[in-house]
């Protein structure tokens, strides 16, 4: 079958939209997605980024919250302008790949997100992840003990410098085998590439 | 009639197809294209960026050329990386603004786009910009001397003021009113906006 890997962060505006809609668009083309949390931090850092390019360069940002905005509106996802931006996912990402093997990553993930861009939540907040966990039948304890493992963390970072070496510098992002697409609206393109070079 | 303004940069690689694309989108919709070349120069200038983002951020850059190459495969457009990246772009800026008052603005534009972007010609050269007029049946000795004249370099600074105002930050942009789409694949959606909110 063949597949996308699906790059994403939880401090991504993007990448919302991308992660309500892309199993969505991918099984109506019969192609598998991979769910691939990651870090910009570091990403941003190996460009000379301190800070999220939509606050580095104020024009850019004010015109990415009203494009998020209409985004969401035409796609029917639901979405209010968090006061925090961008919000610390570390935590949440390390979850999010533990729960990629347990088959309860991507509800994770959207709930992550509606807590951030829909609730006004705060991710990084233990207590914000154990609730997320426990709406998902999961024991929050259990979870994060092996989430915040350094086996689990030692992945996630791994998981960064693969992104890196695949060429990304941003999010969310989708591959096929080398092949790189950046950005939500670059998501049926990715798709399409996936459908017509299978692995 | 509904209208659109395409605001443009001849530096920029993404209004290239941009521009290739936009009368047939929009006459399609039945809007109508105002063409806005302005300069990025001093639009990346208030942001602190003093060279194109695509090589400040050299990974960003590289996906930049391979996501173009795909774009204009995927539309029928002619593609050659040019050698040269960003080109000077000031003086056909000049003379395609004045030609937009006198009717041959978009059809030079595209003919300077090609220049670039297909035969990897030096767009800033007196000799090409003359030829390309020519082609257009242009005398190139008349067209410069309007178009570099200081009325017509201030309603170039002018309108570049106003696309800053209007609060753009990269090209291709495109507005309706205040309403701002930014990128070669926001097209569609201020067309769109453009059939639902004549003004």
């Amino acid at each position: 079958m063949a597949s996308v890997e699906f790059w994403f962060e939880f401090a991504s505006t993007y990448s919302y939209p991308a992660s309500m809609r892309v199993e969505d668009v991918a099984s109506a083309a019969g192609v598998e997605v991979i769910w691939r949390p990651f870090l910009l931090g570091p990403v941003f850092g190996k460009q000379g980024l301190t800070d999220s390019p939509f606050n580095v360069f104020e024009q850019k940002g004010r015109y990415m919250w009203r494009d998020m905005a209409r985004i969401c509106a035409a796609d029917g996802i639901e979405f209010n302008k968090p006061e925090l931006f961008p919000q610390n996912g570390l935590k949440a990402a390390r979850v999010a790949l533990l729960g990629m093997e347990e088959g309860w990553g991507p509800d994770f993930v959207r709930a992550v997100y509606r807590a951030n861009f829909v609730d006004g939540l705060i991710i990084s907040d233990d207590a914000v992840i154990a609730r997320l966990l426990g709406g998902l039948g999961q024991d929050p304890g259990i979870v994060t003990t092996k989430a915040y493992a350094p086996e689990n963390k030692d992945r996630l970072k791994a998981q960064t410098e693969r992104a890196w070496d695949l060429g990304l510098f941003g999010a969310p992002s989708f591959t096929v085998g080398d092949e790189l697409f950046w950005g939500n609206d670059r998501m049926e393109a990715a798709i399409e590439w996936a459908v017509s070079h299978p692995s």
